[in-house]
């Protein structure tokens, strides 16, 4: 039996699931079943038709996912059926600029699987086996569904060079910024998280990270309390809001580094003369290397990213029109995880 | 005889000349018989009213200098009558976070000596001690007058950490654009810059340097011919307008580093996803260090900086007013020195 469900996107803001014929692993690729899918924000772009002009459709969404490997196709070493592992989205030409710089994860001519390509959101999945990072048979399958966004928080971390002892300010406490702030905290920054939803804070608070509500606390003050008239050393900007870019240049001190990781579709603003005058620096940060995947694998493994607190709901694959809804109105949801498991869409295992 | 002749701007758009009278320098004070004195753009925008906000009236002008000590005061070890100087034009606090944190240059309470205090479009001019970089005696005194913005460039290029084999776009070919380009080439980087001006264009040809005509030459084209579908690895903002920015940003490659050298008074539209998708970088550059300057006297000392190419003219300081309005009005102008010498004034040396 090749057909297995999936959920796919149809254009005009839509999500069906369904049964896709699968056919084996070519060379070079293995089959997965996926585990568990997380949705991003991403995600919600393509199905409000954001990213139309990028991808073909029906499209598969899905880049966050853990899961374990059906089969293998030719030529594939170095796996079996049965092992756990995540994917590292990214497929690379190689032979471009980026590519001979050694920044394929920003290829000129990146395939981003899950965007430009089929992705997790379904219960047989075939990528190339050189995308599987292999996880620790100790990690449940559903906290390794957060190694994704994870290694972007390790990228942007290491991108912002976080030493120990800094003052760091993320603006935005949704789930990527959360990680951030808890993986700068594992680097020995003292940090703080600006962020306006009140869910979002109590779980930052639970984190054991400090939230300053953006709309009603007092930011100078509590700045001025914190880091005297020093300022932050670094800000990551997960926003994607304007007054949080604003935020974000406010905060910083003489030579502060403004992290930039929320994606801005529309030219912002920017007080450039602040840039000027206390010699700062805006570092552009995107997807992640290997390296940070692999970071990111050991940082969930160890419990220093408490990944399971950030999970706020696990619902059937078979609900994920229902899921992407929630998210969407979901002032108090932070990553909801579409389980791929037979069992969990009433199937026999 | 305590009274000399001094520039002064005394509010209201309004310059004027006259004599001042002097005191003897005081403990730790030097003080100096400026040779040569250039106008620069913040000298225009303190002639505007633009920074009427920040400086008292009357005062006098002028912070790229060369000149000889005529006295010291008390305290003051090192120095001699006759010695050969320029200013470093910066006193800072010492005990703001900026200094504590190594960055005195950027001092919270700096005082910008030719803008906060009075500056030395003057024939006697007291400084602190600490504010003197020696000078070659080999050195004419006249190219030692490019010091100050050659430490802007020394600065710059050491911000943007160019290296060799890189490629440099330099947006904008004023002195300090043209500057930047030098000390960019001489750290072994290939130069373009981009300048409307055809005299400024023409300067940057016979410095050996390749300078395109923004308005007219086909950009994207010639930035396919010279690096491929590369980018380039630097760009500088030396343009102050907002099309400056976009083409700065617009040049650069995966990676690539913008230094912001010019002063944008105003915000700016600045295409961020750019900076997310290539993960380039913007770095706020300011003033200089004393290395900065030590450097700049030596790269002019043994002509890497060939200073003398890019003085239009030198007046007498008699003459500053129509100097000024020369400046502002010149297409074909690059840096205006005034020449503070009593000879030059008519007066018996």
């Amino acid at each position: 039996m090749n057909d297995s469900l999936a959920v796919r996107y149809v254009g005009a803001r839509t999500l069906v699931t369904g049964s896709w014929r699968t056919s084996p692993p070519g060379p070079g690729e293995v089959e997965i079943a996926p585990a568990y899918v997380g949705i991003c924000g991403t995600d919600l772009h393509i199905l409000h038709g954001d990213m139309d002009a990028r991808i073909g459709t029906p499209t598969v969404p899905g880049h966050e996912m853990s899961g374990r490997i059906l089969r293998v196709g030719p030529e594939v070493e170095d796996w079996r059926p049965g092992d756990a592992v995540t994917v590292m989205p990214l497929r690379w030409d190689g032979t471009c600029a980026a590519c001979r710089a050694g920044h394929h994860h920003v290829c000129h001519h990146l395939d981003f699987i899950g965007i430009d390509s089929p992705g997790a959101m379904q219960q047989r999945w075939t990528v190339p086996a050189a995308t599987l990072v292999r996880l620790p048979d100790t990690l449940p399958l559903d906290l390794a569904a957060l190694v994704e966004p994870t290694a972007v928080a390790v990228h942007d971390v290491a991108r912002a060079a976080v030493r120990k002892g800094e003052r760091v300010v993320v603006v935005g406490g949704g789930p990527v910024g959360t990680l951030i702030a808890l993986v700068a905290r594992f680097t020995g920054a003292d940090v703080r998280v600006l962020e306006p939803g009140a869910h979002r804070r109590r779980i930052a608070g639970e984190l054991g990270l400090t939230a300053w509500d953006p709309d009603t606390d007092d930011l100078p003050r509590l700045m001025e309390e914190w880091t005297g008239e020093a300022g932050a050393d670094v800000a990551f900007e997960v926003s994607g809001a304007a007054a949080g870019v604003d935020s974000a240049v406010g905060v910083l001190g003489v030579r502060g580094r403004l992290c930039l990781v929320a994606i801005h579709a529309r030219p912002r603003e920017i007080d450039l003369h602040r840039f000027f005058w206390r010699e700062l620096t805006l570092i552009g940060a995107r997807l992640y290397t290997r390296g940070d995947f692999e970071q990111a694998v050991a940082l969930i493994a160890d419990g220093t990213v408490p990944a399971a607190r950030l999970i706020s709901s696990v619902v059937p694959l078979a609900e994920a029109p229902a899921a992407f809804e929630a998210l969407e109105n979901g002032a108090s949801v932070m990553k909801i995880l579409l389980d791929c498991g037979p069992r969990s869409q009433g199937e026999p295992a």
